[in-house]
């Protein structure tokens, strides 16, 4: 399987962003243009929590920082997301949460396995070939981190894939029990962003999440806000955090 | 008051560590040998638990990194500590931890407030002379940023100073109940760096103390390790977090 490439373009900035699909599933590879057959880079996974259109301008932006340090980025649409057909477990549940939600009541353990875990099933055999074609690419040359706000693909990928060094993850989504028991078994270097104040996230999952993980460097970086109110300074962190792992 | 100092040693990392006494406090001020009065810089004030001596390694390698950001640093002994006069009531409370520790006894409040409220009101004024007498200084202009360990010392100067402007603070000590109030007033930015394995340290009282701040920037950094595990690439973020306040 290769990514079958659907498009090109080459920004302003010298990031070459390519569309493609990997057996039926649209993704996107940006690469700096610097990257060649005999300067290959290293990769970073960008996590996202599905619909990769919509999420296109953060999410290049995240590319184009990852691409002034050397590195390529790619992602692919998450299952029964965006462009994809839906899936009718992860459908249901999502209609489920909106009750759930509108009524007030807590999102219990069952209905965040049903929302998470078919998704993390689905989605992490995709993201491992995903790895294998861009990887065949001459100008990638890895190692491979995750980074993302879908934590718990983060956290399943790192322990399922050897290739996958490091892992920069946002603390904003809800954890299954079962990936908070993955965690402890995880073991690369982690950088975790925590938003204080994110009103669709459970702080205390955040940091019991943290706290379970085996790696022996992991580091929690906390700020003040919302979920999308991540200051500029702790992206910088987290580019740094990727390039001592990445070089 | 000014500073007089006792001793003066320019070192081979361009940095120059003066002594000094104030008013008999013992303190160490280090510029960068950059400094002079048509460039002033600015000044961080190292806290530290007490016993400047003693602490001069770690004190002194802090200080070389702030003169190769532009900036001078000062510390001055805590009351009670180092060569100064033992302070009865924080020698009593000293004697009840040894105790309550080898016993295996919670540390309760009042116990907590013994140990660090009598250092707090005695130090603080302290702290403000010695900003008074290193402005006074020519090659020395401000801002001002308080970083160190004796959290509850940055809380009380974050509130009672205003040329601080920013502080860098170590979670590691007791934390008064008082300072928790303290904590909801203070404004200025913070970069609260927390050991999540801290031996001597209550990590939910880190946590609920960075939650209490109202500073609209503020950032919490947990790496794990004990006490003394700060990974260098903490100290780097720290610095950067000064670099942007301070220049």
């Amino acid at each position: 399987m290769h990514l079958e490439f659907t498009s090109e373009h080459h920004k302003s900035d010298g990031v070459i962003e390519r569309r493609f699909t990997l057996d039926g599933i649209p993704g996107i590879l940006w690469t700096p243009a610097s990257a060649s057959p005999s300067a290959p880079v290293p990769l970073i996974l960008l996590g996202h929590p599905g619909g990769i259109e919509q999420m296109h301008p953060r999410l290049a932006g995240r590319a184009v920082r990852a691409a002034a340090d050397g590195f390529a980025s790619l992602t692919i649409e998450l299952p029964g997301t965006g462009d994809r057909p839906p899936v009718p477990v992860t459908e249901e549940a999502r209609a489920d949460l909106r009750r759930t939600l509108a009524a007030g009541d807590p999102v219990g353990p069952d209905l965040v396995d049903r929302l998470v875990l078919p998704l993390v099933d689905g989605a992490v055999p995709e993201w491992r070939s995903a790895v294998d074609a861009a990887l065949a690419l001459p100008e990638i040359g890895g190692p491979v981190a995750y980074s993302g706000g879908f934590i718990s693909i983060g956290v399943r990928l790192a322990l399922a894939e050897p290739r996958v060094v490091a892992a920069g993850l946002f603390a904003g989504s809800y954890i299954p029990a079962v990936i908070l028991e993955e965690a402890r078994r995880v073991t690369i270097p982690l950088h975790v962003l925590l938003q204080w104040d994110d009103e669709g996230n459970d702080r205390q999952a955040a940091l019991d999440l943290f706290d379970a993980f085996g790696s022996a460097e992991k580091t929690l970086q906390a700020n003040l806000g919302g979920h999308r109110g991540v200051p500029a300074f702790a992206g910088e962190d987290a580019a740094r955090f990727f390039a001592r792992h990445l070089r």
